[in-house]
C-alpha cells in the first residue's frame, strides 16, 4: 500500500508536473518527419537526463532510426523488477491549421492540456517519472526495481526496438511490465487493457503517363491513375465493412459470447460518441456492434490518398500518378506478415494494363491478449483504485502498441499492464490532443501506487 | 490570294516575334487561382494594347470575373468580316517541380518554345496579331474587316464570356470566326477541326467525423470519407470504360460509319504515343479505337483526389474529410447541364450514412459539330497550304473551347474556323508546353493568308 504522504505530495506538486509535461511537449519530436530527427533526438535526451537526474544509470543507444532510452534503479535482490516502457516520439500534427492553439506551444484551457504528445504518449509516460521522483524526494528509495525503456518510433511500429530487445533480453529481464499508452474506456472510467489490435500499413503508388496529360487531348484511351486507384481502392473493401482480401480473415478469432455480453455492459453511449465526432450515424462491420468493431473486430482505412489538381477551381488534367496510404488494425490470430502478402498478391491480382502499381510495406504489428488475472492484474487494479479512487474495468483496445507482442515473445514476459490513464476523447492523432490535468495527476498516482502493490 | 511579299516579311520577322511571345509567356495569367488575378488582368492589358498600336478601337470590358478584349478594325462596308477569338489566361502550372524550365521564364530549346501558355493559348493567338501587324507594314491596310474577343477565362469555362456574347451582338457580327486553340492532328499534319467534344466538371467533399480520428480507438466503426469517397468514385465508371451513371448515354450520337473510316486512314501511331507517354498500354473504352475515344467518345477523369495524410511515413488516421476533381467529356448531343444533374442525382443515390456529400459545379461546355464544307472552310484550307505548305487534314478535337457553341447558338454563326498550329504533343495543361518555332511561324503566315482567301 502506497504511503499517505506521497499520494500527498503528489497532488501538492501538480502545478510543477504540469509545467514540466509542457516542456517535453514543446520539443516537436515527430518521428515520421525527416525534419524533425533532431527533435526527435532532443525528446531521448530530455527523458535520459530526467532518468538520471533521479539516479537511473543508463545511456542512450544508437539504432538505425531514432535513439532508445535504456536506464535502471535496481536497488534489491530479492524484490520484484518492472520495466516501464513508453514513447517519446509523437504523431504529425497535421492538419496544423486546424489546431486551436499550435501542437507544439501547449495550452492550459479548462482542465485540459493541449499539445501534440499531451496524452500520446508523452503525458501518459511522463507519470511514472514524476511517480518515482515523489517517491524518492519522500522515502529516500523505491519499492521494487524499476528499469525503464523508452523509445522514438513508436509512432512508425517500433520498427528498431525489436532488434534492440532481442539484444538486450539480459538487461530487459522483468518480472512485469508496465505501459500507459493506451486510454480509459471512457472519461473517468479507469481501466486496464487486455488485447491490443496489430496493424500492417502499406503505400500504394500508381503510375501512369510520364506527365500529366490534358484531359480534353487523352482522356477515354489512357488508364488514369487517379481512376486505376480509386478503381483497386473500391475492391478491398465492400460497402458492409467486410475485407475483400481473400483469405483476410482466415486466422480471425471471433469475439467470444462473454466478451460480447461483457463488453454490451460497459456503459457506452452511442449518442455521447456522434455528439464528440459530430457526426449522425455510425458505421460499423454488418453483424457487430460499434464496440466489438473498434476494439476485437479488423478493418482496412485510407489514411491519406492523393493525386493530381487540388487547388482553387478546375484543371483538366489526367494527373500522372496517384497514391494512398491505406492500414489494416488487425485481431488475434491474425498475422501482419501474412496479411501483407495476401493484401499485395490481391491488389497485383487486380491492377488492370496500362499503370505500374508499386506497394511500399511500412509497419507491421502483431495483435496481442494478455492474461487479465494473476497478481500483477491485481496489484495494476489496486494501484488505479488507489490512483483514481475508482475500480478499474477490463477491455481491449483497438490500437496497437508495436513492441508489445515481442516483449511478450522475445523477452517471455506475460505481465503486461496495458494502463492507460488517458480518455478516448483526448485526440491521440488528432487535432487539438489533450490530456485532463486530472488523470495525468490521478495517473502518478497510480503509478506511484503500482511499485508499492508489486513490492513482495 | 497573300502577297508574296508579306510571306516573306513574316520569316525574315520570326525572330522579333519569338521575342515577344515570350514576353507574353512571362506574364503568369492563370486564371484560376485567385493568386494570380492582377497577373490575369495584365495580359488582358498587353492584349489590348497591341491591338490598339495596330489602330484597332476597342477597349477592356470588366465582367464578374476577368475582363473580356473587344477590339475591330473595320474600314470595309462590303467586304466580310473576321471575327477572331482567342484567350489570354492560361492553366495552374502545377506540378511546378516537373518543368525543366520555370513555367513563366520561357525558354528556347532545340526549336521550340518552352513555358505556359506557350501553345494554349498565347501562341496560337499571337499569330493573329503578328499576321495583321506584317499586313499593316507591307500593305497599310487589312483586306478585310476584322474584329478580336479575347478572354481570360477560357481555361475556367469561359464563364462571364457568354453573357458578355449575349449583350454585345451586334459588335460581334461578323461572317465568320477563326479560333486556333486546338491542335494539328499530328505534328507536321494541319488540321481543321468540324468537333469539339463539351465538358462539366464537379467538385466532390465527403465530410466525416469534425476532425482526424485516431484509426486504432475509431476504424471499424465510423465511416472513413477517403473510403466512402473511393467507393462513391468507383461506381461511376467500369473497369471497361463505360459509366454508369444511369441515362449517361441517352443523348449521345455515335460515330458514323463514315468518321470511323476517315479516323482509320489518319497515320496514327499508337505505338508513338505509348512512347511519348512512356505507358505500355492504351486502355479506350471497350469498343472503340484510341482514336473513337479521344475525339468522339464521352469520359470521366479525376482530375484530382486529396484527403488525410500524405506525408512521409505513416500517420494512422481517419481523415475528416476527402474530396475530389471529376469531369466529363461530352459528345454531341449531350447536354452539360443534363448529365451534370445525372451525376448529381445518381452520386447522392450511392452516398453512403455518416457522410455529408457536398458537391460543386465548376465549367459546363456543351459539345459541337461545325460545317465541313463551304466557302469558309475553303478559304482556311487554302490558307492552311499557304501557311504550312501542306494539305490540311479534317479531325474532331477531344477538348472543349467552351464558348464555341454559344458563338453558333447566339450569334447564329456556323462557319466557325478551328484551325490550331500547335501539335499534340505541345503539352498544353501539362509541364514543360511548348510550341514549335516553326509552327508558330507557319501559324502567323496561315493567319495571314486566310484574311486575303476570305476577301471577296
Amino acid at each position: 500500500m502506497i504511503p499517505a504522504e506521497i499520494l500527498e505530495k503528489i497532488g501538492k506538486e501538480r502545478h510543477a508536473y504540469e509545467k514540466e509535461l509542457m516542456e517535453f511537449i514543446r520539443i516537436p519530436s515527430v518521428s515520421a518527419d525527416p525534419k524533425h530527427a533532431n527533435d526527435v533526438r532532443k525528446a531521448a535526451e530530455w527523458v535520459l537526463e530526467k532518468l538520471q537526474k533521479m539516479g537511473f544509470e543508463g545511456r542512450s543507444y544508437e539504432t538505425e532510426g531514432h535513439p532508445v532510452i535504456y536506464a535502471e534503479r535496481c536497488p534489491y535482490k530479492d524484490q520484484q523488477t518492472l520495466l516501464i516502457y513508453g514513447h517519446y516520439d509523437v504523431q504529425p500534427p497535421d492538419p496544423v491549421e486546424a489546431w486551436k492553439s499550435p501542437p507544439f506551444s501547449p495550452e492550459i484551457r479548462d482542465g485540459y492540456i493541449y499539445g501534440r504528445g499531451a496524452t500520446d504518449d508523452k503525458g501518459q509516460f511522463l507519470t511514472y517519472l514524476k511517480a518515482i521522483e515523489a517517491i524518492l524526494s519522500e522515502s529516500g528509495e523505491i519499492p521494487i526495481n524499476v528499469k525503464f525503456l523508452v523509445e522514438g518510433e513508436e509512432e512508425l511500429g517500433s520498427i528498431n526496438l525489436v532488434p534492440f530487445v532481442k539484444k538486450h533480453k539480459k538487461e530487459l529481464e522483468a518480472d512485469a511490465i508496465a505501459i500507459s499508452d493506451s486510454a480509459q474506456f471512457a472519461s473517468g472510467m479507469p481501466t486496464i487493457c487486455y488485447g491490443l489490435r496489430g496493424i500492417t500499413y502499406l503505400q500504394l503508388d500508381v503510375y501512369g503517363p510520364a506527365f500529366d496529360l490534358h484531359s480534353g487531348h487523352y482522356g477515354g484511351a489512357v488508364a488514369n491513375p487517379a481512376n486505376v486507384l480509386v478503381e483497386i481502392l473500391s475492391r478491398l473493401m465492400d460497402n458492409e465493412g467486410k475485407i475483400l482480401i481473400p483469405g483476410f480473415y482466415d486466422d480471425v478469432i471471433d469475439i467470444e459470447p462473454w466478451e460480447c455480453k461483457e463488453m454490451a455492459s460497459l456503459p457506452y453511449e452511442e449518442e455521447a460518441v456522434k455528439k464528440h465526432l459530430c457526426i449522425k450515424h455510425l458505421k460499423p462491420e454488418k453483424g457487430y456492434t460499434p464496440l466489438e468493431c473498434m476494439k476485437a473486430r479488423p478493418t482496412l482505412d485510407i489514411n491519406g490518398i492523393w493525386g493530381g489538381y487540388s487547388g482553387p477551381g478546375t484543371k483538366t488534367i489526367i494527373p500522372s500518378k496517384a497514391g494512398a496510404k491505406v492500414s489494416m488494425r488487425l485481431v488475434p490470430d491474425q498475422d501482419p506478415e501474412k496479411i501483407t502478402a495476401l493484401f499485395k498478391e490481391y491488389v497485383n491480382s487486380i491492377s488492370p494494363e496500362g499503370v505500374t502499381v508499386q506497394m511500399t510495406e511500412f509497419q507491421k504489428n502483431h495483435p496481442v491478449i494478455v492474461p487479465r488475472e494473476n497478481d500483477t492484474i491485481k496489484a495494476a487494479f489496486c494501484a488505479i483504485q488507489s490512483g483514481f479512487g475508482k475500480t478499474p474495468v477490463f477491455i481491449r483496445e483497438g490500437g496497437s502498441i508495436g513492441i508489445v507482442s515481442d516483449f511478450k515473445n522475445v523477452l517471455g514476459i506475460e505481465n503486461i499492464l496495458l494502463i492507460g490513464w488517458g480518455s478516448p476523447d483526448d485526440g491521440a492523432h488528432s487535432p487539438n490532443e489533450r490530456f485532463s490535468l486530472e488523470d495525468f495527476n490521478n495517473g502518478i498516482k497510480s503509478a506511484a501506487a503500482l511499485l508499492y502493490e508489486l513490492k513482495v
